[in-house]
């Protein structure tokens, strides 16, 4: 008999009743029924019912044992009565009579209850991480990231790519987020850089002619922590290919990505098409350049409509340059109490309020104003106040006609009066609200937001306005992964308060239009530069390469950096280009945020095994820590005390 | 038509002919015939010949193109002659005559010619690794490499085991080696290191209950370049597998290794059994505990034929404790040539020589000795010298009766008469030189050499003298990769000169016998630790962990280290262990070291994508290289300048 099991935990069937078996696992728990003791013995693949009853050899011993105590048990496999049988378990038809127990490990007064799902601050969590990772949806979660990754790889084999490992003790590489050093001893006072992304190096697989290349590749940043971000390393699925176009990259990533959806989504609904939606009409209709598509809501400019308006806020702001108002719909949100709630929400995150109108119906209006009088004319008749009464009355009358009037003609036209509320319904009047809920496809029941200013300046609270009201109105598909394609980014952008011209995404992408673009105006340059978003996160990030060195020279110049400077800092990479460089482009997908949403979670930790807590710390092993004055003295260093 | 390509350079066949074609890659070779431009476009899956004669209407654009340009033609695919057809190239039946070039990436003069097999400065190939890479060996290797990697991935799957990622960026890890520290930003004064392996994160993988782990894991170390290690990053298989004894582990990991090399050694014969060997058996019969197997030989000790001996160097060495004499059988080397040179190899490497006896068949030397005499004997006629003539006569008289004597008893005992010779042979005696031979299974035509001394101090001279020899004699069959587990390794060890007990090997094995082994003498104490050795390397390191506390503290107790100093340095997973900790063990394979056999390279740098030079430096990225003072700053940190 092997010296710890015949069997896992999830093997056991009736077709083993009667057998001889060992097992090895946990106690997940412990319970005693009339001196009879039960155990659920648990392991990585099930959980099996053990009994021990008070005639056992070892009882005594059984009774000693305590929650995630690692035991190996012998047994004797018997069928449960038809009544206890558990059709959940793959276990359940039957149950293991101890002979024999052996503690192969005990354990001490748990922090960390692992049956259960009661609920533990993250620093104990991430402490005794080896408890948590224990509990059955850390299990899952785990073998979840296990099985996607596997998967991706096939389906990169499968499309002819190739994994080719790249250097992560090399040189530094500025790409916008900040390196991680690492000293080196050979060479005292210089240092290595841990990679913030394979970039250089899969564009020089694709020089070397490699042709297809993918990685999943750890990736380093030294960033402040974020719940969608490790702040020390995190992996991504890093792909190039050379002699393609930007299409051929969505082609080719498209099945990796959307299959791992429908492999892993449990279900939830996958987009088949995605969408390419241009980085101008993302800002516009989003507010952002991951959209979640989950939500219908499109904005839409409509600043005509309040140009020389009576709504003076809007109609001032719009006579200074580069201004617009744009619009929020909320279909089905049009009652005051939502649109009082949304406006409370735009202020918290910082603007002085949202503008509303929403649409009612005018005979309901008619109709609550004719209860309201025939209410106050009751009252008016118990206080006997005659002259009230009457006046009432004859007001009352009068909305009668005026509601049946209004009846009649509805009929007629077979179309419902609308009636715009709102403040800002008031100061426009009845044309321009009539005009903007034709242009913005809205009835009674729905309403819309307005925001005006410049666009960079009040894009993000729109686009959060526009998620909050999705999800207050249930507009959003919680069971569906949406994708789409954000392309046609900016090279360029002006820093807003020194003017100068610097990359908007990443300086490596190729210009649309190539060396003539770049003679023209920077700021209209697009790139073939692309992200993917799903449910309002960037899952990829991609670019077809600059691959001339006569163009990318050009390029950073716009931004001001020198020849000799690109050089310096890209050296690597340009030198390269002077020897037959081929077209090439490619992406990388964030590994840690697709399982994330895959495995429904809200944190970056949930679906990493071992990861950081928000300070950068590794609480259990102790990161960072002390140097020794030996290990300093090798790399030739000096801490410099806090100030 | 796509922008870049219809077909690769290796699809075209005589299917296509007529076809019109879009090829894209590099100018692998241009040769001009007669006014016809031949063109070898090359990428990374073949070769395409292209043609362009001088009435081409791109045929003044194509003369200017030079190796190693990155182009794309377009062109008509036409049946080579049949004298003209290539059966070793795939396209060989077809050429595609040029109608449209266009230069996707000209070259500079190339500091490095792919073509061909010219050999350059390993700085120079470094410098230029993305050219180096194009030559058809690099990318061989690179491929292999990918596959190999693919292939463990597979088979480790089909074991049951899962891939879980472990932190890079992490805890100090005083494993032996040392480590590349991490300066942290956001808490100054502290350092993370990158793992030397992932080894407490396994462990605590199986505290966690995932019962089985693998990783293609990156490992750091801050260790001297060598021929067959990469001074900063490597990758290993690393595997860990709960509930498991040390054969479970060979069982394991047998398939997947041996299966590798089935399926990428090129036809080379792979071991099927693999035998276990204790560390103490291979010091004593190879010198080492990784021996090349391919190598038939096996020291023997042969102390008791030296004791007491007229070869009075050993004699008296063995009066000391402590010391023996081994014996390195050498079959086939009976020739004092051989023996001599071999001595001189021993000689080099710092010993005062290897004695040595060789044997040769008794007839033979008389037969020689006859010849001898009779040559003398003309010249002594020649000479005219009378007496001479007679001396010499008789005594050849007499050596042709001992020869006929000899001859007749070998005949009737179908034995043939054996001799032994060399300076040591005369000093101990025929009695105990046949002794000698008897032993090691030796006869006419072979050799044995002799070390004595205390073990340790000529062990690992005996060990290259046994490679040295098997060799020289052909007696090691390159084409075959011999598989052994090196086990019962020595948990401890005494130092020499301080007397101190260390630990031998890794601290975290199970000693066999657990805890009351430890309470015996330390040096008799074995670890369930393996290495696996092929053809002379160490490919796999493992042990079977010890992961009971008690046990383990008691084990750091004997080499001198208290239960403090064991929880500040492995606090994560000692803690660990107090909460259930599961019996597990496991290995971790060189990758690195696999494909560089399997490649039949002698040198890392051959199968690394982008490796560090032997200074530890990446010439092409620069790495490493100074910080800005920002950058400093940020980490705190000041460099002392060098004394």
């Amino acid at each position: 008999m092997h010296a710890y099991r015949t069997h896992t935990c999830a093997d056991l069937s009736a077709a083993n009743v009667g057998d001889t078996v060992r097992l090895s696992g946990w106690v997940h728990r412990v319970r005693d029924h009339g001196g009879i003791l039960f155990i659920d013995l648990r392991d990585h693949y099930g959980i099996t019912q053990v009994l021990c009853d008070p005639d056992s050899p070892v009882f005594a011993q059984v009774e000693k044992v305590r929650s995630e105590w690692c035991i190996r048990i012998d047994g004797v496999v018997k069928a449960r009565d038809a009544s206890l049988v558990n059709p959940k378990l793959p276990t359940g038809e039957i149950e293991v009579f101890v002979r024999d127990i052996e503690t192969l490990g005990a354990a001490d007064e748990l922090p960390l209850i692992v049956f259960g799902d009661q609920e533990y601050p993250e620093e104990t969590r991430l402490r005794y991480r080896y408890l948590d990772l224990r509990r059955e949806v850390m299990q899952k979660n785990m073998t979840l990231r296990s099985d996607v990754v596997a998967s991706m790889r096939r389906r990169m084999w499968d499309r002819g790519f190739r994994e080719y490992q790249t250097p992560i003790i090399t040189a530094s590489s500025p790409e916008g987020a900040r390196d991680f050093l690492v000293p080196s001893r050979l060479h005292p006072g210089k240092f290595y850089a841990l990679p913030q992304a394979p970039q250089q190096f899969k564009q020089l697989i694709m020089v070397s002619g490699f042709d297809k290349y993918f990685q999943i590749a750890p990736c380093f940043r030294d960033e402040d922590p974020r719940a969608d971000r490790s702040p020390t390393d995190f992996y991504q699925l890093d792909l190039e290919m050379s002699f393609v176009t930007q299409q051929d990259v969505f082609d080719t990533i498209q099945p990796v990505i959307g299959g791992v959806f429908e492999e892993f989504g449990n279900g939830r609904k996958v987009d088949q098409t995605w969408e390419q939606i241009s980085y101008k009409d993302a800002a516009l209709w989003y507010g952002t350049d991951k959209p979640d598509l989950r939500n219908p809501i499109k904005m839409q400019i409509v600043s005509d409509h309040f140009a020389g308006s009576g709504f003076a806020i809007f109609a001032k702001l719009l006579e200074q340059d580069g201004t617009q108002i744009r619009a929020i719909p909320a279909p089905g949100g049009g009652s005051r109490k939502f649109c009082d709630r949304m406006n409370a929400f735009a202020q918290k995150e910082g603007l002085p309020g949202m503008g509303y109108i929403f649409w009612r119906d005018k005979g309901d209006v008619l109709r609550g104003e004719l209860g309201d009088l025939l209410t106050a004319k009751i009252k008016a008749e118990k206080k006997k106040d005659e002259s009230l009464v009457a006046k009432i009355s004859s007001e009352a009358d009068a909305k009668a006609v005026e509601l049946d009037r209004l009846e009649q003609e509805a009929n007629l036209t077979a179309v419902r009066p609308v009636e715009a509320a709102g403040p800002l319904a008031k100061n426009i009047g009845h044309e321009r609200t009539e005009a903007i809920r034709q242009q913005l496809g809205l009835g009674v029941g729905d309403a819309a937001f307005f925001l005006g200013g410049k666009p960079k300046q009040f894009e993000s609270v729109a686009g959060r306005a526009r998620t909050a009201i999705g999800e207050e109105l249930g507009l959003t598909d919680k069971d569906r992964f949406a994708f789409a394609w954000i392309v046609d980014f900016p090279i360029y952008e002006k820093d807003a308060e020194s003017g100068k011209i610097d990359f908007e995404h990443n300086p490596f992408s190729m210009p649309q239009g190539g060396m003539e673009a770049l003679l023209g105006d920077p700021l209209e340059v697009l790139g073939f530069q692309y992200d993917l978003a799903c449910n309002g996160y960037e899952l990829v990030s991609g670019a077809i390469r600059n691959h001339r060195p006569e163009i990318m020279f050009k390029a950073f110049e716009i931004a001001g950096y020198g020849e000799e400077e690109v050089r310096k800092r890209f050296g690597g990479m340009v030198n390269a280009f002077r020897f037959g460089a081929p077209p090439h482009g490619g992406c990388a997908a964030g590994i840690d945020r697709i399982v994330m949403l895959l495995a429904d979670e809200a944190n970056i930790r949930e679906v990493i095994m071992f990861p950081m807590n928000q300070r950068a710390e590794d609480v259990m092993m102790g990161a960072p820590s002390e140097p020794t004055p030996d290990q300093l003295m090798e790399l030739r260093l000096r801490s410099i005390p806090q100030d």
